[in-house]
């Protein structure tokens, strides 16, 4: 095991800043050192340069080309947060150079680069961890920590989404140098699946015994943006005539294996308040995040049949009986800034593992299976909204691949306790 | 226009006798007398003779056959209660014998009943009124009031569902000679659709400017009932091997002419709470009865974009700016047991147009396109989750047929107010 991960950053935007800022904080200043930044904008690679002069002393190879950071031979690992469009391009070729790769969440545009992406971590032996920081959310690890202890039964469906107004950001997308502006313009489907699914996917076992089988994706008519564009004509007058290609809500089901029906939700464009709209329903019980409440056999279903309203809000009433271990250690008011201790949690585990150079709890079957879901959308949508066939990128293998725990060895320690280890 | 307007009822089960008590309440018992009862069961016929021989003294008919009632020459309109199966062979056979016809709710089993079901009224001048409560909901109203008005833009999405525990209900169905669980064994569908969708159908003017597209619908393996069973294997004996056709989670998705999406949800057979999960979404604003939230521009769209949680519950406090008129005539705490008013409401609607004669606000082409959906989602799943197409029930007169008022003559009065009138 390496003592000291030597890192680079590819993709220094808002989200690249915040993990490079997030692993020089708390916990993370022991064991990294970042010894190259890079981003398209020079100005960005150069605020992170500054930053870890700033934290060090040592400067940072700082570069424009990604090609550069992949060529110094003492990295051991890369954090990529590009835009989404150069996600897969530059972990292939991160894992060419041999370098662990930790690819930040975001939707595949073809199926084939999912396939390319499996197919050379296959070659290369080289890992990709995707760093899907909602997997570690309190409540998501709550729910997991539920199903496997056998809480919630089989589960039969589960629901979720990226449900947030992110009007402003996309119409302003050119002045704040943001990919989804031009990918509004361009492209209808669901362009940011894995934050809902990726939890989902852990809950039920997809790569692990349980795999996605079909796909169909309904998109609703484009209106939120013009109406946006409407309301501050003078603003936004270049984009008063501009055909925005994507619908405002954009609903996906995934089939699985197991008999499980998925139900994801895209909704950026209309006024709304923020929700990833977690849902998990087990023949035992459920739970949902948009009024952040519990429901079980044999804990309390004998108040929830007729009125539901006096749950609301009750999940935080069973934290000290379900929360996940790993969420036991840390109070996620610490670290507000950092999406609530997620962040953290994603990036530990994806150090603990580069550093030992082992297969990631969310690995690079789990990367394709869950960006592919973006172009398996878009291409349903296209063909009138039929089901498509979801990949098996595993070849066969998810029948009996084991699982990953997801906390192994986050917070720097290593998960001796029984009852932990199966979680 | 009839002073007193002469009713039979057809079914007297739980639903039927709650209905029949509804009308000798409150406003109900000086505009109407019930000549005839019938109920497959003696019993549930004869409770409801004793009622209302208790109520006023005369002996109603008492029959266990619907066409006996059908025979009564003097009575005007009779209220369809039955089990789901011969809620539209009543109807149909009602409006040939030239009654007017309140038909409670349910999915249809076949596209073609609804076809025969439309062609009869046609034929016979005979309205039919599905009576659909839920349409007159204290927030699915405000919704409605508040599209009206523009504070929601233009609609572009909306979801709803019947989420309801009814495992003891249907686990029980022989007992309490419930036709759910002769339903659940038999059948895979979303077989209750028009709580959810009634409301949503209002909202987005379906047959009035816009209609039913495609419907394609998803079914969760079954697994929710199995486990009820299995929980109390002595008193269930005889279902442990049961085959349980109905999935325990149905998502459909139904697109429309004027380019929305709906997703309606059936999860009646694991733990959870009640709720018709009626969610509107719009380019300026949102509802969302799961939290029972309204997020509007201009009004509190400063505050929602990263916290929704301060938003939740906040519903209540827009009741004195959005509520729909009507919703200010009446205090739903005072109809605790008529689902909080909204049965007052609806079968206030449909005595007020039976006494005229009159179109229903909720008509026959409503009530085709809505129970259609039933049978739509059973063939949409058993060609694998293809959108099947959604019949034109107007045969085209949905592009310009106008609206009748939700409320029109409701609580006995003839709404004069402009403002009131185009609601």
């Amino acid at each position: 095991m390496k003592e000291i991960l030597k890192l680079g950053f590819i993709g220094l935007g808002c989200r690249g800043m915040g993990m490079l800022k997030c692993v020089y904080s708390m916990f993370f200043d022991k064991d990294i050192q970042v010894l190259a930044v890079c981003d398209l904008y020079e100005d960005r690679a150069e605020d992170a340069r500054d930053f870890i002069i700033e934290k060090t002393g040592i400067t940072p190879l700082c570069t424009t080309d990604y090609h550069e950071v992949l060529a110094v031979a003492d990295i051991d690992a890369v954090v990529v947060s590009t835009s989404w469009e150069a996600h897969i391009e530059v972990a292939i070729a991160a894992m060419k150079a041999g370098k662990y790769v930790g690819m930040e969440v975001g939707g595949a545009y073809t199926v084939d680069e999912c396939w390319e992406l499996v197919r050379t971590s296959e070659e290369t032996g080289m890992h990709c961890m995707m760093m899907e920081n909602c997997c570690y959310g309190q409540r998501e690890m709550m729910v997991l920590n539920m199903e496997r202890k056998g809480f919630l039964g089989e589960i039969v469906h589960c629901g979720g989404g990226y449900c947030h107004d992110l009007r402003s950001e996309i119409a302003n997308g050119e002045f704040n140098r943001h990919y989804r502006l031009r990918n509004y313009l361009s492209r209808n489907c669901d362009n940011y699946p894995t934050h809902a699914l990726g939890p989902i996917a852990k809950t039920i076992g997809i790569n692990r015994g349980n795999q996605f089988v079909s796909v169909s994706s309904f998109s609703s008519v484009a209106k939120g943006l013009h109406q946006y564009f409407a309301d501050d004509p003078e603003k936004y007058e270049k984009y008063l005539d501009a055909e925005v290609k994507q619908g405002d809500v954009i609903t996906t089901i995934i089939t699985c294996a197991g008999g499980q029906t998925i139900v994801l939700t895209l909704d950026t464009t209309t006024p709304r308040g923020y929700s990833r709209s977690y849902l998990v329903k087990g023949t035992k019980g459920m739970y949902m995040e948009d009024n952040d409440s519990l429901c079980v056999d044999g804990v309390n279903s004998d108040i929830h049949i007729y009125d539901w309203k006096p749950m609301w809000n009750n999940a935080k009433d069973y934290e000290e009986q379900f929360d996940h271990p790993i969420w036991r250690e840390i109070n996620g008011d610490d670290f507000k800034e950092l999406h609530g201790g997620m962040d953290v949690l994603v990036i530990r585990a994806f150090i603990e593992c580069a550093k030992r150079n082992i297969q990631p709890p969310i690995d690079v079957y789990d990367a394709a299976a869950w960006a592919s879901i973006s172009a398996l959308s878009a291409e349903s949508i296209r063909q009138g909204s039929v089901p498509v066939a979801a990949p098996d990128f595993t070849c066969g293998k998810w029948k009996n691949r084991e699982e990953e725990p997801m906390h192994k060895y986050t917070l720097g320690t290593v998960v001796e306790d029984h009852e932990m280890s199966i979680l």
